[in-house]
This record gives structure tokens, C-alpha cells and sequence, in this order.
């Protein structure tokens, strides 16, 4: 049996999933949607889908995977899921959970749509950032699970399974509290960094002549794309307020330390995060584990 | 002719400096002087150094590396220089230069001193954290050259240059103020960045769970040695204190543009800050061709 896989918005997430699901299945035809023309001939020329497709072809499908900045996924879902047939399911990768889940929760298809976020990611965009692997031992949080047709979340496994993902559960207020921390913060942490050197390149040149792996390392972040990151942050706006009052007033209680010369305390202060090390660290063996 | 080379400090840097310059140069001896036994030990086993040694023994010495806590540097080198004959070079690879600089302007052998920092490191620590390759197409930054012995300047600098680095001259009082901005402040926001979300997990547990390779690469430098940060950031307090302060302002007017729901203003704050991809690429480009 054929399976019909259509992707809307054909980027790193989107593209590199397309990537690895033909990879791993034998039996599978990638349909590609896309807002934008030249991305669309470019994931076709590049082979990471084998048709064209618009939403009219939603019927034949029997897994739609939606990967559009968060805003566009509130406003396009409901009539996704009102395109596709009942035995398809639709997930979406977004970085937000709480209004994606909200706008649908009354809709008529409710038990076709699956909610996820899989962790995972370059800081790079559009088809030619889609790459193989990107997945592999990757967290797939996946909200609101018993919502969602059993039969249907089978099928979206058996798809995570094969691209090596691990599964957590959990509920999508959960989700952007925590997700604000561990990813919307780094990348503000990130672009405000990128802001604070290059607003002094200005007046000094050369200054990147002395930029080292750990400089590029903090600032990566700050490479990616704006477009798919100001409707995360809108979305999530209170929970990311409230990461940010906590990181500056962390940041401004080591400034004040530094000014009172209190070496002590900045030690110890750095010394406790190290502990970092760790945590990151059980965070691979666990993986490995799995 | 054999070489002397003595490392005093046998870490991440005085370690990878003494492994590559023994893969380099076959008439090459390295002696290691240490203040912790343990850690000198190690080097002997893991072959890093052929030699224990003490300060007594630096009369042998043609070169010196002293890769050693910045606070350390201060007391230590005046009596590095006594100790070494009149036809010998001493550097230091220390992260700050203005009060290394000032310590030894008037002292005797001042002719006998090349002031640099190699601008390369890993979050890693200690006689096994020493790796090859490591100063591969880096930045090293040598401060007040025309105080160094001709003669001397040419030896280190056959020694840089069979290790792989680039080298850029520069005055000490603008290497700390620039690198405060390329280095110091990225270490101070992974430090706090790793903090704030520390400090969350107490009470929300498995957070880190959802931890991506996107937080991974920016809480990265917070892995570092707070023995070997500290002094760093006391040395260049002044100037680290203007980028915290500049860091801050930024985090808080993009929090500000948050609470004002100003979404355009935070696309273009983004946008703005993507060019960081150009520089950094310049960066790489411009180390490919030298």
C-alpha cells in the first residue's frame, strides 16, 4: 500500500522530514505545498518531494505534516484538517503548543490532528537547509495525545519511530512554560549578543577579527530566521517575558557583584553552573539508554 | 640544536601548545612545571610533557610558555623572567594583557617577554583537555611587540606559525576592550543563561529533557573554569561591566518591545542581527585565504 505524505511549507523541518521519511519507507510519495513558488521548484529539483500539491489534493492524503511559522499554523489548520480525508492524520512541529491546540480543540476533525513539537533543529532555513539525520535521538514532545484517534497516532509513531525520535508527553501549557527556558530564551540570549558586538563593530573595526569558537558558539543562534521566531515569541509572550525578567536580573546581579569586587561570589556563582556539565551529560547517556 | 621548551601551567592551552609544538619540531625537549602534582603527573603519562621540572631549572629554557590563571601571571612572571637565561623567550597566552603588560614594563628582561593571546579553547579543563590542533587557523594576538627582542619575536613566532595560528598586533589596553565583547561577555551570558534555567528546573522537573542542540551551543562556555574566569573577568572589570551593561539595555528593550506587542520592532532587531552570519562567514573566508 501506497502512502501519500504531504508536507505544507518545505523548509528544515519540513524538508528534512520529508528527507528522512523517504529514506526510511519504501512505499511512500512526498506531495509538497508551499506558499512560496521558488522554495516549492527548489525541494522538487532537490528530491525531497516528489510532486507539487495544493490543498484541493489534501483528500488523497494519508499523513499531513504542517511545518509554516505558528501564526500561519493558527490560521491555516482548521481548514487543513477540513481538506483531508478521515483516515489522515495532520501533525504539526511547532515551537508553540498552547494556541495551536486552543483553535483547534472544538474543531470537527479534532481526532485527525496530532500536536508536536519535535526538538530539533540548524539555525538555517528554506529546502536547502533540509538535511538528513536531523531527527536521530532528537525529543518529539507530543501534546494532548488522547485527543487524537488511536489508530491515527500509530501511524505518526510508526513515522518518529523510523526517524529515530524519542517521544515525551505532556500538555501544551506545560510545554511553552518550559520550552520558553530551553530554547526562546537561547535564542534571544543569542541575538541580543550578536546586537551588543556587532552595535560596537561600528565603531571599532576588526573587532570579529578576534571572535573565537566560544563567540561563535553563543551567537549561533542569532543566524536564525525572524520570520519563524517573531510568531513563536508573540505567541508565547508571557512565558518568554518572564524567562527574560529572570536572565536580566541574573545578569544584573553579576554585574553588581563585579562592581562590589565580590570574586567570591562570582566564583561560586560560576561554579554552581557548572553543574551544567552534568545535567547536559545525563541528558546523552539517557538517549543512549533509550 | 635542541630546543628547551618549558609550559608552566599544563591545562587545556599550555598542554595543546606543548603537544603541538612536539608533533612539529623533532628537536623539541618540553619540561613541565606545575603547581599541582597531580595534574603534572598526568602530563608525564599522557606524554605531553618529556620532562618534570621547577623553576630552578628555566636557566635551561630557550622558550617559555606561562599558560597559568591571569592573577596568577601577575605574580608569577617577574620571577619567570629572573629565573631565565638572557637568550630565552617567555609568553604568556593569557586572556587579558593591559595589567600583565603594566606588571612587567620596567622589569630587566622586559626584551625577554612577548605578551599574546591565543584565541582558542574548548569548555573543557586540565592536562587531558589538551588536544592537537587546537591553534589551527586562530587569532593570536600579540600585544607591545616592539618590546620583544627582535631575535626572540622570530622564534615564537617560527613556533605560531608551525602550530597554525594567524597573528594580529595590537595595543593591550584595546585588546581587553574588544575582547571583552567577543569573549568575556559571551562567557558571562552562557554563565547566567545556564543559571536561569538551573534555577527553574528545582521545581519543574525534566526540563532538560527538552534541552536542543540550539541550548546546548549557547549554554556551552558555562561548562568553563570559574578558577580561571574569575581573575579574567576582575583583571578586565571595567570593561566587562560596559558590556553587561550594553547586554542588559538590549535584553530589556527587546523585552520592553515584548510587553508593547511592537512585533515589527522585534523582526527587525532579529533581522538586523542575521548579519551576524556575513561577518562570522568573512571571518572563516578570510582565514581560508591567509
Amino acid at each position: 500500500m501506497i502512502m501519500n505524505v504531504f508536507v505544507i511549507g518545505i523548509g528544515l523541518i519540513g524538508g528534512s522530514l520529508a528527507k528522512d521519511i523517504k529514506s526510511a519507507f519504501d512505499n511512500v510519495t512526498v506531495y509538497g505545498v508551499e506558499s512560496n513558488e521558488a522554495n516549492l521548484a527548489e525541494a522538487l529539483t532537490l528530491g525531497i518531494i516528489d510532486k507539487k500539491a495544493i490543498y484541493q489534493d489534501l483528500q488523497l492524503a494519508d499523513m499531513v505534516i504542517v511545518s509554516i511559522p505558528v501564526d500561519v499554523m493558527v490560521t491555516e489548520l482548521p481548514a487543513i484538517l477540513d481538506a483531508v480525508n478521515e483516515d489522515c492524520v495532520v501533525f504539526d512541529v511547532g515551537s508553540t503548543k498552547s494556541q495551536i491546540c486552543k483553535v483547534l480543540e472544538n474543531h470537527p476533525k479534532r481526532r485527525n490532528f496530532l500536536a508536536c513539537h519535535p526538538i530539533a533543529g540548524t539555525e538555517f532555513s528554506g529546502p536547502s537547509a533540509a538535511i538528513n539525520n536531523l531527527f536521530k535521538d532528537k525529543t518529539n514532545i507530543i501534546c494532548e495525545v488522547e485527543l487524537t484517534a488511536f489508530k491515527l497516532q500509530e501511524r505518526a509513531l510508526k513515522v518518529f519511530q523510523a526517524v529515530g525520535m524519542r517521544i515525551r508527553y505532556m500538555n501544551p501549557v506545560a510545554h511553552d512554560k518550559h520550552i520558553a527556558y530551553v530554547s526562546h530564551l537561547s535564542h534571544i540570549s543569542a541575538f541580543m549578543l550578536g546586537k551588543t558586538v556587532i552595535e560596537k563593530e561600528k565603531n571599532e573595526r576588526d573587532i570579529f577579527d578576534m571572535a573565537g569558537s566560544g563567540f561563535e558558539s553563543t551567537v549561533r543562534l542569532a543566524k536564525s530566521s525572524p520570520a519563524m521566531w517573531t510568531p513563536i515569541f508573540k505567541q508565547n509572550k508571557e512565558n518568554v517575558v518572564e524567562t527574560l525578567e529572570e536572565y536580566i536580573q541574573n545578569l544584573t546581579a553579576f554585574k553588581e557583584m563585579l562592581l562590589n569586587d565580590d570574586y567570591e561570589g562570582i566564583y561560586n556563582e560560576m561554579n554552581n553552573t557548572n553543574k551544567i556539565k552534568g545535567i547536559l551529560n545525563r541528558n546523552t547517556v539517557k538517549q543512549e539508554i533509550e
